[in-house]
């Protein structure tokens, strides 16, 4: 069964703690892109509403390493309680399919 | 059958106007949190090609709640045909998919 | 068998590029719309890693128009190997899925 492509959210505090995170993810071949953006959050919180700039992280990868990707983010991460979720890329080039996946070969 | 995660998205004109909007459905808990960024949208709009900044906002919810989350949308949102779809977040880690559905149980 | 809406992501250097391949992309009826957005990119490239300002498009159409999209997508596409990649949009409201295939159907 050849193992899907995904792109995998999370969200940091500050831009520098996301150039930290994706080199690290990518480094380590469990990637092969982040894509980082500013956002404002706005999310609820033991029954109050905060609001705080952040930086969302979107890498693009496989389901085969996912669990590795999962593994290494929580380690990583500097929250308690990062936001870790996916969505499949059922639609994709073939060109950038396969460098996706040469990408994150392990060595 | 559990409910799935997903990712829903609309786009307002202004932060101000995507700050009211994305508050309003967390404090309703429709939604756990709400991911604003600034984006320029190119659309097609009766035969022409319109170009205008906006705010596009990013829910997460669950496939249960939807609906409520729909409606209230539709109630409260300042455009007459608003952008609402959404897609689902297949992998996801087990703290954060706890966490987005402890926080749209209704009280 | 309906079509699926879905969402198209590509990357492209500048403001200007972005701007320039949405509309071509719009005034060709390939998709109702597009959102741009200013990120940061991480990405492993021939061993090293890079990292570059971007501009990343959000496309929103059909899987029946898709095959279009992407023929005119790697024809205009400032990149050598751009990432073209999309995600299904299975929620979506009955007003907007409305307006999106309006806006793509051939003239």
């Amino acid at each position: 069964m050849t193992t899907k492509l995904i792109a995998v959210y999370t969200t940091v505090a500050t831009r520098a703690d996301a150039q930290v995170l994706a080199k690290a993810i990518i480094e380590q071949r469990l990637a092969a892109c982040a894509q980082l953006m500013e956002i404002e959050s706005i999310y609820a919180w033991q029954g109050e509403v905060n609001q705080e700039a952040e930086w969302r992280i979107i890498f693009k990868t496989t389901s085969e390493r996912y669990p590795d990707l999962l593994k290494t983010l929580q380690q990583l991460h500097p929250y308690q309680l990062p936001q870790i979720c996916g969505t499949d890329l059922p639609t994709v080039s073939v060109e950038y399919s396969k460098w996706i996946r040469d990408n994150i070969l392990p060595k």
